[in-house]
């Protein structure tokens, strides 16, 4: 449906079909970028390096301008209104509007410019997932939109003129994306630094103003509780009946529209750190989601998400409505979390024992996606920790102790193991599961060297080859992608025998031993994919509580009188919004796992 | 002096004599770590990229509760007293000094072991820097034991405790820095990572702790100067006659500390990058500075440095005498900012300009200490910037503007452009200085390859590697390390003809072109020097000022009118130690690239 977008063929969604030498051929005829006697000249073209800082630190000020910006209107800086804060994020979305559509008809164009590509960067379900945020947030903005024409009167005009910016600003850029994730530039390549930069800071500032808004929203919600105040609602009366719908359902979009701008500018961070990339190899592999021998993980990740639905409405129904009623709601919350906390830190430990089991070294092949991804994890990790170590001081600290706030301490100390225990188990899963081949090869040379054989290496190589052809032909031993009706349908006797041979090239080789390895690695394989599949589904789980407003770090009271009201919710707004994406996106990457295991 | 410390002589000062033809045979037979016939056996040694996060997690958790524990303290949390942030910082810095007296033992017992050294790290300026800083701060422990024994009826033991264990940790840190800094650890990786990042992770926790207690002062100074106000009195008398002596001289002090700290962390960071790496080159260069040459720049660098001395002291005896002293003393702050920003401005752009004219290649290979360098340095200004643009916003939204508030505004500019382009000048010299033979053979071979010349290679090839030979004995030709002394001494005649013969492989090199680039190249080093010699001073000079408690920021009083006091007060204590710690660390790199240029 989506590929459909039109975008120009050569360059679609679809990879190249060139096959790695003609990269390699037609690479060694231009010479390698940034060579002195190569394409540089005097005032040409520009060290990688220094564009890169040029740019980035562009960007940085441009975010930095908007922060301070958003912290002066957040504060009620004197001379600062909402129309000035929004005229900087119109003017922005604009420029990037601008620049996305001179690329996106220079590339039409001239499509012999944009050439490479990388085939990790912006994987089909990243695209699908940013397309399905981005329908939310049209949503978000015609209700936007609405509740503007509603109260005209006395709204300034950037509350109409941004929904209808930011609508035209998504729609580009979700089909900018979809085209042009992969693009390797090459040229323009300065000049198009400053436009991906731009794009990536305007994301992030768009992404800062939802969680700003929907923080304000949380806490007015929660002040409300405690005392009835709304300053939320215009001067004037509405002139539709659809007001409070528009203003009510906006909030529910809020997480989506925040993941939406997150996503983005992830992927375009992706695209500026490809720029005049030389790309090295070239496997193409299709992601392909199956049910089939994840069952189990399946079947226990579904209960876990129904369960968690169920909590999450039980909690929002009851909190607030008398003493007993909410701290039978926390009890509820807290005892549900340390449950399913504990399984997913078991399941992490058992998938990461495996691992030491397996003899398999990792590929540390330079990839601006994946390393971008490890450090996402453990980036949004750290920054969602401090709520817990919060959490954990209050508890110890706090001079009264009602019962269920003693459960809170197990919860909060689980919600960190799981992270950690989960941050390692992705990376390891990420860096793992390519080059295969290569390594066996290196294996097989150091193993004969050291071990000083005389015996000609020829009959060996020779069967090696035979499997990496069978890999470009999109063949894999089962080995190699972890597909058991592959490996059936080919026979599966072309990788044991070379693996037995590679680990000891001097000796024997029984089919006895073949036959024992193969099914101690497929159970192996099948326990990884479901234990991927079950904490992806947790970690969908756990996303939705604090997305959808439940949110015991204000309800259960213990840190707000130890650190007092202000400091505490500074610390729950700063951690919150990492947290939330923290959840989002190891769901992401273990979806990747999943599949690719 | 320090050399002399005692550091076991294999590993000491002085870099290993060893070939590097020896490096790469010792490593083919050992084979490269994580390669699965190799070293690893089913659960021995564990990926180096999973041992990296599951030690870094751990660090950041350790840092985060700390952090939690101090903003508890800061925001007068109920039951958190000062003793239980000392108690948790004396257990981490002894934690640190256990594990460095282990390692040391190891190190000077098993004297095999460590082999490697990497010469980026811990350059000698480096250490003598953090020895400096080391002594001023062991004399600020004397002052805070003498206070704590003058006081010691009513301070709890922690605080007489903490500086008796921070003295030790200082003393033992920074003989392990020197002897060890250099280290690339090969054995015991794992508990290794966990020991040098948890050395880390403590430097940074102290380092927010000098942080914290020195903001709260400046506020306290800022306060007192509004109302009279003084919470930090202890409640009994003091018995001794110096104590006023001793609070007062502590805070002179604490600028010190704080840069100790982080100099300490970002050494120990290099070392935790380090481990288990496979080194690729091993070039000696050692820095020598030479006042020869750089005597203008040098002249107008020390002008700038006394003027900014003598600024100082003007501001702080006139500040808060009167309204008028008090808004001269500002205009006479901003002028003198404006004036020397601009030239440092001026300069990096001349800089730029002279690399813009130079042919030369970028050096791309990976090495943790330069890649550390360029990071702190965009880091450290990004974490600056939102002062400034703080400052720009307020100046725009002020309702009224006394004359002397409009001097902020271009100075605020300034400040931002200033920092944009000394880091553009600073990063490209740190990239540029290395790896010019290899470079050159590469030109070459593609140069004759494109043109499909036939002619025989052997003589150019023999040439360069002449060239390359002289190198490995430490006399450079002048173009490779710039040093025009040593040029003269080998006669100067080796390179020109290998750079010429590389860029025309085909054509003709005559002797007056040679002559001619010879000049010129002599001159454009020699203004790099100076511009790197000039800005060296000022980016000292303009670390003076805040550091020493001048801060405008809050004396002008415009921002604090636009944002409201305890907002701005946050931004000014979260942006101003990376303003001061950049000052330090851009001047640090200054004097690296004066010497090396």
């Amino acid at each position: 449906m989506l590929s459909a977008l039109g975008c120009p063929k050569s360059r679609g969604g679809c990879p190249d079909q060139r096959q790695p030498e003609e990269w390699e051929m037609e690479k060694s005829v231009q010479g390698p970028p940034g060579q002195p006697g190569g394409s540089r000249l005097v005032g040409g073209s520009y060290p990688q390096k220094n564009a890169e800082i040029l740019s980035s630190q562009y960007g940085i000020n441009l975010f930095l301008a908007g922060l301070l910006l958003m912290f002066a209107w957040a504060v009620h800086a004197v001379g600062i209104r909402k129309q000035d804060l929004l005229s900087y994020l119109i003017t922005i979305m604009l420029i990037q509007l601008l620049w996305m559509l001179w690329y996106i008809c220079r590339s039409y164009t001239q499509r012999r410019l944009i050439q490479e590509k990388d085939t990790h960067a912006g994987a089909r379900w990243l695209k699908c997932g940013i397309t399905l945020f981005a329908v939310i947030t049209l949503i978000l903005d015609s209700f936007k939109i609405g509740y503007f024409i509603g109260f005209s009167n006395c709204l300034s005009a950037t509350e109409g003129i941004f929904p209808v910016t930011h609508a035209v600003h998504t729609l580009l850029q979700v089909y900018f994306l979809w085209c042009h994730a992969k693009d390797i530039i090459q040229s323009f390549k300065t000049l198009e630094r400053f436009g991906v930069i731009h794009s990536v800071f305007t994301n992030l500032l768009l992404w800062t103003n939802g969680v700003l808004t929907e923080s304000k929203h949380q806490l007015n919600e929660h002040k409300e509780r405690l005392i009835t105040l709304d300053d939320q609602v215009p001067e004037c009366n509405c002139t539709t009946t659809l007001c409070s719908i528009f203003s009510q359902g906006m909030y529910y979009l809020y997480p989506f529209n925040i993941e939406y701008h997150i996503l983005a500018s992830t992927m375009l961070y992706v695209l500026w750190k490809n720029i005049g990339r030389k790309v090295e190899h070239h496997h193409q592999h299709k992601i392909l989601f199956k049910f089939h021998g994840i069952t189990v993980g399946m079947i226990f990740g579904l209960i876990v998400l129904i369960s968690t639905i169920a909590v999450v409405v039980v909690y929002l129904i009851q909190m607030g409505r008398s003493k007993i009623k909410s701290e039978l709601a926390l009890t509820m919350f807290y005892l549900y979390g340390i449950s399913v906390l504990t399984l997913m830190c078991a399941t992490g430990i058992v998938a990461l024992l495996i691992y030491r089991l397996e003899e398999r070294s990792m590929d540390n092949s330079k990839n601006p996606a994946r390393k971008l991804d490890a450090d996402l994890l453990v980036g949004t990790a750290s920054g969602s920790w401090p709520l817990s170590w919060g959490s954990i001081l209050a508890i110890i600290c706090a001079q009264s102790h009602p019962k269920y706030t003693w459960y809170n301490l197990p919860y909060s100390i689980l919600v960190i193991i799981e992270k950690y225990i989960q941050n390692l188990f992705i990376i390891e899963s990420i860096l793992r599961e390519e080059e295969k081949v290569n390594d066996n090869i290196k294996t097989l040379r150091i193993g004969t060297v050291s071990s000083g054989s005389t015996l000609s290496l020829t009959p060996s190589y020779k069967e090696i080859y035979t499997g990496a052809a069978d890999m470009d032909n999109g063949k894999f031993p089962y080995m190699f992608d972890g597909n058991i009706y592959m490996r059936e349908r080919s026979g599966g006797d072309g990788f044991d025998e070379v693996r037995s041979q590679a680990s000891s090239p001097v000796t024997h080789s029984t089919s006895n031993f073949s036959l024992y390895s193969r099914n101690s690695v497929n159970n192996k394989r099948r326990i990884l994919k479901n234990i991927a599949a079950f904490l992806f589904l947790c970690n969908l789980s756990l996303w939705i509580p604090p997305a959808f407003g439940c949110r015991p770090e204000y309800d259960n009271g213990l840190e707000e009188i130890v650190f007092g009201f202000e400091p505490w919710i500074i610390v729950v707004n700063l951690a919150m919004p990492f947290s939330i994406f923290y959840r989002m996106h190891s769901a992401a990457s273990l979806f990747e796992v999943s599949c690719k295991t």
